[in-house]
C-alpha cells in the first residue's frame, strides 16, 4: 500500500515511550513516497479513572478504519485487575477477530539468554487469539461467602479452531524447517484437545511437507528449556499460548524483545501489534525501557501489510544493535529508539 | 505409626522398574520395628488392555484401606489419550481428595542445571489437586463436524480454594523465608481470579508473619527462569501447577528428580506419592530410568505418615549421592537403587 493510515494507543506506563521510537522507526524506514498517516487514541488507566470508559463503541468503529493499530502497553496497579484487560485489550482482540496471535521468537547473537550452553531458538507461536479460556464466559454465584463458586468456560469451534491450524501449517510450509507443533492438554482437557488434535491432524494431510509434533502443555516448558531448537512453528490455545511466549520471551533474552502481531488474516478488520511486555509502571519515566520489542513490532505490522523490505530491514537494524549491545552502557528508550531509525535508513 | 500398610501401584513403562528401587529404600529406611506391608495393584495400560478397565470400584474401595500409596507411572501411547490419566489416575486423586498436590524443587548441589550461573533454587509448589479446569466438566457437540463446539469448565469453589490456600499458609509459615506466592490469572480468568485472590488475602490477615506476593503465571515463568530465588512457596490451581511444576523440575535439572505427593491433609482417605515424570515407555526396561523422584516421594509419604527423621535420611542420602554424580559413570536404575539403599541404612 502507498499509504498507511494507522491508529497509536500508547496506552499506560512505558506504553507512550516505546511506542514514540516505533513510530520514530517506521517513518525512519518508509520510502518516501508511502504517506503515514497517523491517529492517537487515548485509551487506558488514565482515561478510565478520568471517565469510566475502557473502549466505547464509537472509539472501536474509529478504530476499525485504520489499517493497523499500534499499542504500546495497558494496565496499572491503580485499576482493578481485569478492568482493562478484559474491557480494552481483549476486547479489541476479540471485536476485530485477532484469531492469529503471532509470537516469534529468536535469540538474536550476542543476547545473553538465561539458559546455559548456546542453544539456538528461532520458532514461531501461532496463539489462538479468539476462543477457548479467553472467551470471558465464565461466573460466580454466592460471591464472597464461604459457598461461592466460580466458574470458566473454555469455548473451542471447530471453525476456530481450524483457522488458526491451517495459518500455522502455512507459517510452518514456508519455513526452512517446516515443522509445526500443536501444544494442548488433551490427555486432561479431552473435549477442547481431542477437538484441537483431530482438525491439527486432518488439517496436516494437506500438508505432507510439513513434520507434525505433539506436545503435552506441562511438557512443552521442559523442552523449553532443555531443547528450544526442537521447535520451529508451535500452534496452541490462547491460554497455553499465553504462558508459553512469556517463556520463550524470557529464554530469548527477555521480555524486552518480544514483539507481537493480533492478526486477522482476512484483512476484515484492522490487525494489532504490541509488544509482549506490559506497561512497567515502576520504570516509566525513567528512560529504562527498551523500545524494540515494539519497534519489532513494527517490523511484524510492515510485513502485514506488505511491506517485507522494510519489515526486513528493521529485523536487521535490530540484529545488528543487540550485537553492539553486549557489554556497551545501557542507553535510554530514546537513544535506542535513535539508533534503530539510523540503521533503518540507511 | 509403628506399621505402615502400603499399596503399590507400578503402572506402566518404567514405572514398574522405579517404585521397585523406592520400596528397596524404603525397606532399608525403616527402624526394624515398623512392620511395612505391601500389596500390588495392577493398574495401568496392560490392565486396560486386557479387561477394559481402568479403575474398577472394588479396587478403589481396597485401596482405601491403605495407609498410603506408591504410584510409578500411568500412560502408554497405546491407549487414547485421556483414558488412563480420567479413568484411573485422575479420578485417584478426585476420588481420595488429593486438595494438596505436593511438589518441592530444589537443585541440589552438584546437579546441573540448564539456567547459567548457579541459581538457588528452593522452593514448594502447592498445586490445588481436586478443582480447576480438571474436574473433567466439559463436553462437545457436533462432535467430528465443522460445527463441532468442545467446552472445558474450570470450577472452582471457595471450599475447595481455600482449604488448599491455609495448607500453603501453614507449610510457608513453617519455612525460615516465610514467603507465599499466589500465582493466577486473574486479569483474564476474573471469577476464578478473584475467588483464588480475596481468598488469599482473607487468609492471609491470620498470618501477618507470611510475605505475600502474587503474579500472573506467564509472568511467573519468567521469573522461573530469570530469578527462581525468589520463590519460597507457591500456590496454585490444579492447571497452572501441572505447568510450573514441570519447568520447575526442568530448572532443577530435569524430571528424574521431580517428587510429588497427592495429599489428603484429613486423613480421611490415603495420600498418593508418585514422581512428577511419566512412564516414558521409550527407556522402559533399558535400565536408565532414573529412581530418584520415586525415592524421594517415598520420603514425603514418610513425612506425611510422620517418620520425619527417615524421610529426612532419604533426602540426605540423595544429596550426598547426587553430589558424586556429576562426572561419574552414569549408573542403572537399579545400581542409584541400591546406593541409596545402602546410604540410608547407615
Ligand atoms: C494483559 C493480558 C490480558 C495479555 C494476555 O493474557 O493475553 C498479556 O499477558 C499478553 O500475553 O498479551
Ligand atoms: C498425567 C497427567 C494427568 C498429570 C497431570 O496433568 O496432573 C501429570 O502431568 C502430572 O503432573 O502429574
Amino acid at each position: 500500500a502507498r499509504s498507511i493510515n494507522l491508529a497509536v494507543i500508547p496506552g499506560d506506563g512505558i506504553g507512550r515511550e516505546v511506542v514514540a521510537q516505533g513510530l520514530k522507526v517506521l517513518s525512519a524506514v518508509l520510502p518516501q513516497d508511502v504517506k503515514l498517516e497517523t491517529k492517537e487514541y487515548d485509551l487506558g488507566a488514565r482515561r478510565w479513572h478520568a471517565t469510566g470508559e475502557t473502549l466505547p463503541d464509537a472509539e472501536l468503529e474509529a478504530l476499525r478504519s485504520h489499517d493497523a493499530i499500534l499499542l504500546g502497553a495497558i494496565g496499572d496497579p491503580s485499576v482493578p485487575s481485569g478492568v482493562l484487560e478484559r474491557g480494552l485489550l481483549l476486547k479489541l482482540r476479540f471485536a476485530f477477530d485477532h484469531y492469529v496471535n503471532l509470537r516469534p521468537s529468536k535469540l538474536f547473537p550476542n543476547t545473553a539468554s538465561p539458559l546455559a550452553g548456546d542453544p539456538e531458538i528461532d520458532f514461531v507461536v501461532v496463539r489462538e487469539g479468539t476462543e477457548g479460556p479467553y472467551v470471558g464466559n465464565g461466573g460466580s454465584l454466592r460471591t464472597g461467602t464461604p459457598a461461592e463458586v466460580a466458574t470458566e468456560v473454555s469455548l473451542n469451534t471447530a471453525h476456530g479452531v481450524e483457522r488458526v491450524v491451517r495459518d500455522a501449517y502455512e507459517r510452518a510450509a514456508a519455513r526452512p524447517r517446516k515443522k509445526l507443533t500443536l501444544v494442548h492438554k488433551n490427555n486432561v482437557l479431552v473435549y477442547a484437545g481431542h477437538l484441537w488434535k483431530n482438525i491439527f491432524d486432518r488439517v496436516g494431510e494437506e500438508y505432507p511437507q510439513v513434520t507434525t509434533d505433539y506436545l503435552h502443555v506441562d511438557a512443552a516448558t521442559i523442552f523449553l528449556v532443555n531443547d528450544p531448537a526442537r521447535f520451529d512453528v508451535i500452534v496452541t490455545d490462547n491460554l497455553f499460548g499465553d504462558i508459553l511466549t512469556d517463556l520463550a520471551a524470557a529464554i530469548t533474552g527477555g521480555i524486552g524483545l518480544a514483539a507481537s502481531g493480533n492478526i486477522n488474516p482476512s484483512g476484515a478488520f484492522p490487525s494489532m501489534f504490541e509488544p509482549v511486555h506490559g506497561s512497567a509502571p515502576d520504570i516509566a519515566g525513567t528512560g529504562k525501557a527498551d523500545p524494540t520489542a515494539t519497534i519489532l513490532s513494527v517490523a511484524l505490522l510492515l510485513d502485514h501489510l506488505g511491506h517485507r523490505a522494510e519489515a526486513a530491514r528493521i529485523e536487521e537494524a535490530v540484529t545488528a544493535d543487540l550485537a553492539e549491545r553486549a557489554g556497551a552502557p545501557a542507553r535510554t528508550t530514546d537513544e535506542i529508539g535513535d539508533a534503530l531509525a539510523v540503521r533503518v535508513a540507511n
